[in-house]
């Protein structure tokens, strides 16, 4: 199959370029000066497929390094399959995710990790690929880190939260780092001081404080600024390179970039729903509406100002990507859980379908410029995984995802109306029973999305196959310093 | 003339692509998957010429944002002129400059940049455009600004020492960065104390301490520091981008760290000197031989670390960029004027045909990556400048600004010698009668430059012609967050 | 002349005691157990009167480092003499006070000195000692300094505002620094980037912005932050001590904390109006309204937290003292001077009566304790400009500069009234047809003063005799590190 | 008893006093102008006792606020006992420690305060107060801790290292955090991260570093640093006032002044060990020599700044006060249990004995003033313990706890040597077969001292009785801001 993107605008992390982009297979065969042809050779004549991008972005598909697809958690599991989850992304315009492979206390990793590639298996609509999260930290585990990098996952991600669960302790930490540092592993990090919640949670439930609000409240900006320095001082001690996950207080960002500033290889990435959602209005709706957004790192207080300074940090790279840290849970059955006793709220909220239009939406409003919002949710993802060159960037070689992108489209979030104003339904396909984000107006569409050149979504909307994706072996990190 | 660039590693900011590049007339028409065929059409049959890059970086040219061609200063004037200048550039990979306009005090502006367009016509190797100096803030000055972005000048540098010459107060800075917050000119410093720095100057002399050494120790980190830092409040205080030029004191860069981590549009750039040289082993060489490395702002002291932080400070993007800060004077006549008395000495090194080298070798030496190093010395100055997309990047559009490097090639700076050992004399181009550089090596070595499609340097060295190089119409810069 | 204050709480700077205090001439000669005995001595016997404090403060008198009496500013000058002013003093519990004498350029300093030695001679209600100002930095000026120093002069301040009148350029700072590290001499600076706001000011008037409101927003905290950190930097470069007067903007103390933590010896003091004024509600009162609060450092926006701030840094000893920076003008004639132009108001308000109150209130509301009231107020003004020992604290061998202070008092500040309610005119002793503290309410009481030995304030009122204040010669600084 | 100490110069923390000091039975009567006679009454006629202290210092005795007196620990317990060790401070001019209660884990909190009550009943020396340790952070432990405030027991030691034996996690350093804030308790906190700490020593054990040179390598800085942020972000969540103990990082300083800028109540100890010794010269003594200093937080590197950037501290009061951490083991049968092992040396240095002598000569040296050091010896540990009035002050009222010193003495500690240079055995009078000081040499000496008004140490030496000493029941801090 050979496809010719013509006339659009190439947006790439550093500037665009009005070129034409040809896909031959999977790869991208060559990115050309408009007018589809080369020398006097028409090119158009000799491809299949020929879309027109004239008034569009043409973008790197965006990657999502943060999901949890159909993850088992607190005796449910993540509403997404692969399958539903993927294909969702599909529609936003997000070719890539990596997945998290859990390894819970006493289980082998490898185990775990064929596990998830069982469960991955024809049944992506995209590519994916896995991190490892390790919550047992001992020799079997340390050994399996360099199984696993020369199996293509090269990110391990460690809690310092949920005791008994994901919870590794600081000795724990240690060991883990010290092989990061040696085998060159990006070593992640759930940066929250879990004792201290545990403790605050059990006092708060104990006061009778039991709505959803109560998972803000106890879970204060203390203890994720405090983990993440702690998380810094053991990359710092034993020189490995630390992603700190889903930060959300403006006070753990200044502490990324104070070792940043320091030469260290601390990087930090945030989602949007800290970037636009608040403590205030999302976790304190009333009654148990608030469970919608309950996740953790938590929607911080918008009287503070994180989120202002978490744009900011977008700016500045002092958080370097976007991911969504996709973990949905429907209200019925699920998130319902919780109801009087806000701890047993599944913790997590769905966005892989909407992060490229949510960050897009920054360009609008001014908050990023246009070659950064790639940059955010696509170039620097695919460095700081080990997948630039097939991904993150429209150059010859690489992979053929792409998404054409219309600044003049329009997305709405939420329920959907006919003409007639009369509701139609979720206009989402995430498989999740509500929408974090209902009611959100974006000012672009994803038009077209092209999965290793393979047309996968067009204007009629999602026509790819399952099993379109396939596991993307990773190298180690582009983006270390 | 077609040409194509075969087989090479293409290097962006981003990371590299294994590709071929197909440059048309002036400009780059395709980057392309390696092969020389497209869809079957045999390319390598329908250019003129084919360059072998194989085991070769292919990266744009180098864009050097700071140069001094003929500038007349201190009775005397650089001594290299637009056409030994750029010629010099050529030869080490660099095919842009940005040189400064001068306006010394009760002169117009505008007729400066005629004055300096006339100089520059018809006589440079390579492409060249130009930044404003003002020197004499008030109302006229102001509105020439807007009228030299029309022309392409969207920079504009003060400075905050040379009473008398250059130095402009906080008052008229305040009103020219009024100006730049608001026609989006960047606003370039010169940021030393010269109030400070003449009270020493004058101190030490009348001690009778006269040598080279003492340019040094009258310029110190705090004056520097202080000069940055009121810089940055005034750019805070307008909203003016600001550009601080040849930073060297590792304080003066956590003062610019310290403002982009408040959301702030202020930039850094050093230059090689401050990466290789001292002030105890340059300034302080016997007699009057540390006159070579005279120049503002001065060689730091290696026993206070400036050297290191400015390498670290070039991997954490806390220093954007590297120029040469090129202000070239020879020892016989003019160095010579400042013999029993340094502040007598012409400031300025000459290395506009070194800095790929140079920085080259930090690559080699680990201290920078291969993408970053064509990010600090194309792609941010293109971008920094307003230039991005015509250069800085190899992408379609762009100017056939080509350079292939090889890594297994070697450069000697200074005496070359036959094969016997015998001298043959100095190895540089640029019209200095010693190097400051001598007796350093590289493990690289630029094969060939092309200009806008034309190849101007190859194996048998220069081949370009006198007036090559047209001028840059720049536009804002492109750098902004 | 014997004198003993009984069962009182001697507050000191490190706490309280319950002790006696006995006067013997001009000096304390003990601080005995309550009890009025020793030993079986009946001290009660032995003196000339007996004063009671039971139930309350025995505090060393106030020390108001900075003011300006009967300053000639402007076409104006003060409106309270040394008479006037220091009599007001008396009353709220002020016993010295360390007042500017005034250089304007090309004057002589030591002409100067005589000057004002002469104005306040035989006038002044308390002790007094000098501050000199040079507005004009030339080798006489720094002979002068050392001269000074011999007659008890120790202290210098510099201005970096009002081009022409007070104004020393950086180099000027430099030499004056190096004089003062040189000779031990406490640089006092009037930190503010006075290029800046004369650009400002003149913006604005030509705006048509004239209202005293202007004032403020033209000395932007950047001004004030920008100027201290550029005084650090010289005392950094020089090692001279720096005291920075009358800090207003949170950012200034940052700066002064910062240098503090790299173990300079730099300090500042803040005024009663930066604690509890601000630029909204004092400065944009209605009208002309807005004059009485004219001074600079100008107060500072309340919803940028500068107040809170300030108090912090009060606790925290980030700014050590608090002075008034009394520089009082009347509503007629003087700050009238200023309708339809802000720039024309004479700079200046009138504190020097109320300090010891309003920053007591401080104890009463939480913000500071008891005996840092005491630090704040009198021992560190000792200490920093070298009169502990005689002044600042009470122990034998100090001077009999005794407050007794009622906490259950209650003092109103500005319009009083009868029984009936009926008002009986202005409660302030200060020559000023204004107060800049009207409504103010105090929860405690200046019940007696004794300077010297000599009840000068008690229930009836003040009752000294104009005169009684001496010349206190001071030694260099006690309080550096 | 009464006593008149005459002449002397009397030295609280602000300054200094020519005065005499009058003590009637246990407390101070009267501070009088130098003469002995007080409005006639000849007062040296009617005491006991007269001590001349012309040309010396008369200081308020010593404070040792961290000893360790023979306290069980790793199967042994330190070397000094009650009598033996405080008899130690006395001849070195303490005159009351506070000592450490140890709470082990299960044991019940006051069951170990009586048990501590009945260990030092009638054998000390000097007066003495407790710290609790608490291990088992519990319900129990908690309200215990409400009870001993009532004992004046009103400070408590959390550890974050010793697993198993004094480490509390998170959570329960949060509740009793959060206790301390309720109570006004002084929390503190031995900060080094345990779990980080553990693994380096296993690992160090296993590749065969078992030398005491390894117990500082394997307790590297960022495991103090970490911690000390960890807790200074818990009291900030909770509002705990927090000391932080023996702190020996700068970058554990910087913490501290980071916190305290933002105006917490977060203090902070360094000990001696910390100001003179170093890794290198002392833990890296040949053979297990370096025993003889293993104590932690351990010597730092003496290439990395620390014991500098501590005397820094002091000057600026980022480090609040200087204790010992006394906690002595013989290096027969104690230290030697770590020979091969380093993780089985008993930790602990030796020093309260030299306290008072090697801080005096920080003031010999110009490292600090004569008021600073009285200040970090006396006052301030006085203050931050609650014992002001009482303790840490020449003031009337106070107990009669003082120090003649002598600054024309001299004091050599180590081996003593008679006039024919023979050694006549060990100067120190601690209970220890080596010292950790032996060598230095103080240009100063402790003449006499008073406890309680009684003269226990005079030219002669020790002339006390076992069980002078008495228990100071000690209030809440006085040092809070």
């Amino acid at each position: 199959m050979k496809t010719l993107i013509k006339n659009g605008t190439v947006v790439n992390a550093t500037g665009t370029a009005s070129a034409d982009v040809l896909i031959d297979g999977d790869t991208i065969a060559a990115v050309l000066a408009p007018g589809s042809t080369l020398l006097g050779f028409d090119i158009e004549r000799n491809v299949d497929t020929v879309i027109d991008a004239t008034g569009k972005y043409v973008i790197p598909g965006g990657i999502d390094a943060h999901t949890h697809m159909e993850m088992p958690f607190g005796g449910t599991q993540a509403s997404d399959t692969f399958e539903t989850g993927t294909r969702a992304a599909a529609w936003g315009g997000t070719t890539s995710i990596v997945d998290f492979v859990v390894q819970y206390p006493e289980e082998q990793v490898l185990d775990r990790y064929h596990a998830w590639q069982e469960k991955a298996a024809g049944n992506c609509a995209i590519d994916y690929g896995f991190h490892q999260i390790l919550s047992d930290v001992q020799d079997a585990s340390l050994t399996a880190m360099d199984e696993l990098i020369d199996e293509g996952v090269t990110s391990f991600k460690l809690f310092m939260a949920y005791k008994g669960v994901f919870l590794s302790d600081d000795g724990q930490i240690l060991r883990a780092f010290q092989k990061g540092a040696d085998n060159g592993a990006m070593m992640m990090m759930h940066a929250e001081n879990g004792a201290i919640i545990d403790v605050l949670v059990k006092q708060a439930l104990e006061a009778g404080n039991t709505s959803p609000y109560y998972h803000g409240l106890t879970r204060p900006w203390q203890a994720e600024e405090e983990a993440t320095h702690r998380a810094i001082m053991i990359a710092d001690l034993t020189g490995a390179p630390l992603y700190v996950v889903h930060v959300s207080a403006k006070q753990a960002v200044e502490q990324i970039a104070a070792a940043r500033d320091r030469g260290l290889n601390v990087f930090g990435e945030t989602c949007p729903q800290y970037l636009y959602l608040s403590l205030e209005d999302q976790l304190g709706a009333p009654g148990f509406e608030g469970a919608k957004w309950v996740c953790s790192t938590p929607l911080r207080s918008k009287h503070e100002g994180h989120q202002h300074h978490m744009w900011q940090s977008l700016r500045t790279n002092d958080i370097q990507m976007v991911s969504t840290d996709h973990c949905p849970f429907c209200m019925k059955d699920q998130k319902e859980m919780g109801v009087g006793d806000f701890s047993k709220i599944p913790n997590g909220i769905g966005s892989v379908e909407h992060r490229m239009d949510l960050m897009y939406q920054g360009v609008v409003t001014g908050q990023i410029t246009l070659p950064r919002w790639v940059e955010l949710t696509s170039t620097t993802p695919a460095r700081m995984f080990g997948m630039y060159g097939k991904k993150g960037v429209i150059q010859p070689g690489a992979d053929g995802d792409i998404v054409v992108y219309d600044p003049n489209g329009h997305t709405s979030i939420g329920l959907g109306t006919d003409p007639s104003g009369a509701p139609t339904g979720r206009t989402h396909h995430m498989n999740m029973d509500y929408s974090a984000w209902e009611g959100y107006e974006i000012d672009g569409h994803v038009d077209t999305v092209l999965s290793r050149g393979k047309v996968i979504v067009d204007e009629s909307g999602y026509i790819g196959t399952k099993g379109d994706g396939r596991y993307i072996k990773r190298g180690l990190s582009q983006y270390l310093i």
